[in-house]
């Protein structure tokens, strides 16, 4: 169903917001407060400029929550139940965060500035009021911020060579989840090998929005030989690649053991984060619920626009989160929640969606591991 | 410029949704990860809708923060500067949430339904997360949740005998912002005389989303000879009435003494709120910069999808937040903060719109003063 966005000052606008309505962004939606651009050809059409080429993605909603001070450490320790033993300065460290029920508050990427300075790059919720409230609460010694930072993203096969092409081979020497300081038109920049696809690239956390038309120009003129296409995060991509969105695929209601998260989990760490003892009991009962991936089994391309409930034997056993077509699969695909004791592959259930019952079955994540 | 919004389950939709598509929505917004509708006919025609009649509003988006426990009162009185010394079971009150700088977090409706038990109906941001921090900082006995609560808002001089009609002779009796629970169908919900226009009208506090259609076509059904229609909180209206919007006349950095909240401001009680400190600071040193009602010089109907910096003599003195056609004034009016010695009535400054310089004439607020 099409609907209209009305535009007013409240939803905040990127640098690159007037660069992305040139190059023919189709559809937005409202993250962090601001406007985000969905797609631009169409989805699929982007997905295959992303996994076969190389593309430019409008990501200033990764909003930046900035956590300077003595206590930093501790506060971002507290946050997360990731050990966090070692995390070095200029490193980025994927962080679920969660709230003292082990609920999931959100999953942003953490990025060590100095020893004690962090950015956590953010998914859709306001992490700044939480990590506030904690400081205040806890009486830390910490100047907690929303800089405007409007991060920029060059996600595919090719984002390499384009990026050395702009920036030089310093930036090839980036290894992945690290970061530099690179110098663009005189401003300075933190580069990182990173972003929310599994097809490789890099994000470019652009300090001073005076220089964000002009970042972009310069990308997409170099870019030409590579054939760089503008575009997004992509639905299409990220369910192929099990890549879970905050909002979607979880929420506070979910805890980390539940959505295959455990992987990021140390329980048995000796830093006593927030969630610790809600964490250990979960673990200790055993999630009720997991994660999973399915196969729709239905003819036309899916995409859901609502969460679709998931029935076995009548009964309502989970939901599926997202579901889309994946073109290299050349199937259906979708992430799920469901009841522990119907996760394992090969179970058949039932999905509601608007277009009636549907089969769907339970297949191992992720769908499609790049080599 | 018109723009397309992506439909996900990220952005949740109301019970009314549905509803509000059939009556003809024809644009929306994302508020608190949660798509709301913006006009029917035109903003215009919804206008005179609400100024002469009676008008429903899918206003679902005023999520609650419930705060429930021994400690509930302590955590609401930490958070707002307004004094709390008498706020009794069955009453609203507005309450500017501050943070321990003076920024505003939000400026919510508190409603209180037991002396131990309090929702704050909110604008956009993630309160849910502030509250919490600081419970969890402060280790408060508390439990809070957003439940699922999804507001219906009548609004309009007619609603009053819209309301008797559906609920009876004890909804007339319900005193401006306060509420009681009443029935509708067997599902109870708090009924309040509230709601954010200057119009007058009721706020439905519906608890169980599965009744929300049969309470939507119950008034629409019932509303048939007042020639009630569908509306949405009106730009027009709101800016007229000098009704503040969170995001765009304010955020985490402007404090409630600047943008005329102070009347809600007790800086001298006896209790210690989170601010108090630093709003005695601000009170001492003089407020630098004021909101200010707006004439707008220009010929055609003033609408911002950004703010306009304002100008004096060359230099950037302040923003213009909130522009819209006046249709009773028969002017463009508008809302904006700029420095304190430039606040007068009568003081001619410049606006930078996307179609050239304005000038703007410092007025009076409220422009209009329902009698």
């Amino acid at each position: 169903m099409t609907t209209f966005l009305g535009v007013a000052p409240r939803v905040r606008k990127s640098p690159y917001y007037q660069a992305t309505l040139r190059y023919g962004a189709k559809a937005f939606t409202v993250y962090n407060h601001m406007l985000m651009p969905l797609y631009y050809e169409s989805p699929e059409a982007d997905y295959w400029n992303l996994v076969q080429g190389v593309t430019l993605w409008d990501v200033s909603v990764e909003r930046q929550v900035q956590i300077e001070g003595p206590d930093a450490e501790q506060l971002v320790r507290l946050m997360t139940p990731r050990n966090l033993d070692k995390f070095p300065v200029g490193t980025c460290k994927y962080l679920p965060l969660v709230d003292e029920y082990g609920g999931m508050v959100n999953d942003p990427v953490g990025l060590r500035l100095a020893e004690d300075k962090f950015w956590l790059s953010l998914a859709d919720s306001d992490v700044l009021l939480w990590a506030k409230g904690l400081a205040v609460g806890l009486k830390l010694d910490l100047k907690i911020s929303e800089p405007d930072v409007n991060p920029l993203a060059l996600q595919g096969p090719k984002a390499e060579e384009l990026v050395v092409k702009v920036f030089g081979e310093e930036a090839r020497d980036i290894k992945f989840f690290r970061f530099r300081e690179l110098d663009f038109e005189g401003t300075s920049m933190i580069v990182a090998r990173s972003g929310w696809s599994r097809q490789g690239g890099f994000e470019f956390y652009l300090r001073d929005r005076d220089y964000g038309n002009a970042l972009w120009e310069a990308l997409m003129a170099a870019g030409q030989s590579f054939n760089l296409k503008p575009g997004t995060p992509n639905a299409l991509e990220r369910v192929e690649s099990g890549l879970l969105s905050y909002g979607t695929d979880m929420n506070l209601d979910t805890n980390p053991l539940e959505i295959g998260l455990d992987k990021f989990c140390d329980l048995d760490q000796s830093f006593d984060f927030l969630a610790k003892k809600a964490l250990l009991r979960i673990r200790e009962e055993g999630v009720t619920r997991k994660m999973v991936g399915l196969q729709v089994l239905k003819g036309e391309k899916a995409f859901n626009e609502e969460f679709w409930p998931l029935r076995y034997e009548g009964e309502q056993v989970g939901l599926l989160t997202s579901a889309a077509y994946s073109p290299r699969l050349k199937k259906n695909i979708a992430l799920a929640i469901t009841k522990t004791e119907l996760s394992e592959p090969g179970t058949t259930l039932w999905a509601e969606t608007p277009d009636g019952v549907v089969a769907v079955k339970v297949v191992s994540l992720p769908f499609l591991q790049e080599s």
